[in-house]
């Protein structure tokens, strides 16, 4: 049976398609930031990882939230490359729907909803949020995972309070702080190394 | 005393520099792959690694090798994106020298260099050669370390007898294939914890 591993990364990027590739970093609402999680979250050396699903919502400007997610099973087309994946975001941007959830390209998936909504729909699943302070990963047994993290800007207390709401763990992968694609990359590799 | 942490990465990047920016993965020759290998050498959440010095030697067309190197301690200007730092890669080819070592913006440096040189250069440090055959880095206990990466294609053999000739270790931090990114941003965690 396969052991699926969610990630949820809160983003701060615009939620309108027309993205200045030039400027993932400012315009875009560090869009580079969500590109290299999705990176680092799906890909090795030869392939990407199918039973990882990513998780996202953007809450930029004009028209937040936006929920986006990425299903390694059916995932096409994408390259890791920061500006390949800020594309397809942008093209999943473009497909959306008020109304119902679309698939913009294979894998891919747009739709309205909030934090809130997302636990919830995901209730079956363990969630573990990621901060400095909470129980150190080397004593914490992971499974069926959810883990949820910030961009570069830290969750809110009422996004924390929510996930605490739904059972989450606060998990700590040390008592620096990371760039989110970093947390991710580690937290495969752990997992590949407690499985193996 | 700082321990400094030294990684290169063995790149097939252009050697001119004119890059396009819109084309990192292909004629840029995989650029990307050494954007986010320097992002995951240097960038914690509010500031760089002082600590660490990034080698790289670009091998493709018009003008290789030319040896590139980053210094935590007096990096400036550049941004974690990849397109930033493929903007800097592109500053130093811009003021490569034949005869003489250049800083192209602080913290940046390129000069001719092969990697037998740089190796002979660095001798007082203890190389580790990545290899998911070597050594559990588990096992291992890492001093004074310069770690020696491919980029997304493995290291030449005569490479690796070059780095196994000056005493490097190899070393393995799982089965799986990782990106190179993803190695250094796990080799900079698993050294964060055991100095910690």
């Amino acid at each position: 049976m396969t052991i699926y591993r969610h990630f949820y990364v809160k983003s701060h990027a615009k939620t309108s398609p027309d993205i200045n590739l030039k400027d993932l970093p400012g315009s875009a609402g560090r869009l580079d930031v969500l590109a290299r999680s999705v990176n680092a979250a799906f890909w090795l050396s030869y392939g990407i990882r199918k039973n990882v699903v990513f998780h996202t919502i953007l809450h930029g400007e004009p028209n937040a939230p936006v929920y986006i997610r990425l299903e390694g099973e059916k995932l096409r087309k994408v390259s890791p490359d920061e500006r390949s994946i800020a594309i397809f975001i942008g093209k999943a941007l473009k497909k959306f729907d008020e109304k119902h959830e679309a698939e913009s390209t294979p894998g891919i998936f747009v739709a309205r909803k909030s934090f809130e909504e997302l636990l919830e729909e995901n209730k079956d699943k363990k969630f573990y949020l990621l901060d400095e302070n909470g129980e150190d990963i080397e004593n914490v047994r992971i499974n069926n995972p959810f883990f949820i993290l910030g961009d570069n800007v830290d969750l809110l207390p009422e996004e924390k309070e929510i996930a605490l709401k739904y059972g989450a763990k606060a998990v700590s992968i040390g008592k620096k702080s990371y760039l989110t694609s970093h947390c991710i990359a580690i937290l495969n590799w752990w997992m590949d190394r407690n499985e193996g």
